[in-house]
């Protein structure tokens, strides 16, 4: 196993950070190593917002539900997925693509732009020793969080990531098992099969959360799921997305 | 700079592979090295396909836009937002969860969770001496491609991934400005100097294109990108994710 595979394999979410802020060159590798990914028929639909104000890095903190690492980092990156400057490049050229621009399937393009880049920024960072964590909380408020950082049309921010010199251990949470979510030729349908494989998994997920908390925490990865997907969230979405002109056709 | 980091900076997409498939083992590191990603609430929403019958492969090559490279390679995975295993959890748990299944919320969480994973099995193949190449082709016709590979309700495939060993090398193209992507503390709208960015870009462009083909091609971005919105594709996709049950309401 090579070391890169090794910081793959290796990665754990980090909530709490040095007080150093990252520097200049850090940044600069880190967005480049983003900037490096693959993209979609080299379209690039996303742009990367660092924020270094203190300030807008509490309110941040506060609006993607109370998370005190938002605020104290060695860095705080927002990834957008961004067809704004596509807009820009139809002014340019003197054309008109509002069509294009509102179909779902550059909506899908960007998405996943933007979260290829994240993923390369992630890594990198994680290879020069800094921790890291997504935050999808940043979707909680995403009309405040669009205020706040100046978001046009066109542009929708879709998570955070914190970044710093780490000061805790987390551990490695368990993946669903390689047959579960590896197939061959074509998608596993069968639902017991499906069930069996996640009563295994369960079995694995209650071991790990007891081993965590000397025996006090009982849960599993389908009552989690439950729970989770039982109350459906960030109902707005919808709306913003398509008030930001994206999806909507 | 270190060796992961000089693996992304080094990215580029490879389209021709020796006739010589993976190994059940690398084939191994580099799913597992995709559940290593980070996952929005630990919901793990995407399901891998790999490929390994000749026909399909050749099927799919047909299907993605006549693409040598999707039927002769060492491994081809499909990406897949999935949400199938989370309707099997329902039953399990007996909870109702329809309603958060089809929230836009949701289908951003599958997309995003199924992009990070496939950046970390890009870079763990990279990082083994493969080429890979994402294959977006695979949206032209996903209808056929899901009934190809028995895509149920719950479940879309995004994209595909060619991975093996490399019979070229190709050059790395280059990517936007870092000032155009990377913005501090807030989106920068000035379209004047996002202009003034382009068109430095442009020039950049145009003597790589012109380098590569003994200056042949005339090209720059915005004119590629142009050409790109101008004629809206993949019309179906709208209809397609909400007739797989995503991005409802």
């Amino acid at each position: 196993m090579n070391t890169m595979i090794e910081t793959i394999l290796n990665h754990r979410s980090i909530r709490k950070y040095e007080d150093r802020p990252l520097t200049k060159e850090q940044i600069e590798v880190i967005v480049k190593s983003a900037q490096a990914a693959a993209t979609s028929s080299y379209v690039q639909a996303y742009t990367i917002i660092g924020i270094t104000d203190q300030e807008k890095k509490k309110q941040l903190a506060h609006l993607v539900g109370n998370q005190p690492y938002v605020e104290k980092n060695g860095h705080l990156l927002v990834f957008c997925a961004d067809l704004y400057r596509h807009q820009v490049v139809a002014e340019m050229e003197n054309v008109d693509i509002t069509d294009s621009l509102e179909r779902t399937e550059n909506f899908m393009i960007a998405v996943i732009d933007a979260a290829l880049a994240a993923q390369n920024a992630a890594l990198a960072a994680e290879s020069m020793g800094l921790g890291i964590c997504y935050i999808g909380g940043l979707r909680n408020q995403l009309v405040e969080v669009s205020k706040l950082l100046n978001i046009p049309k066109h542009v929708i921010p879709l998570f955070a990531m914190t970044i710093g010199y780490p000061l805790h251990e987390s551990s490695k949470k368990p993946r669903l098992p390689f047959a579960h979510v590896y197939h061959e030729n074509g998608y596993q349908t069968n639902k017991e099969l499906l069930k069996e494989q996640l009563h295994d998994y369960n079995q694995t997920i209650q071991q790990y959360y007891k081993e965590r908390t000397n025996n006090e925490r009982q849960d599993t990865w389908t009552s989690q799921m439950a729970v989770k997907f039982t109350t459906p969230t960030r109902l707005y979405m919808k709306e913003y997305v398509q008030k930001q002109g994206f999806d909507k056709k």
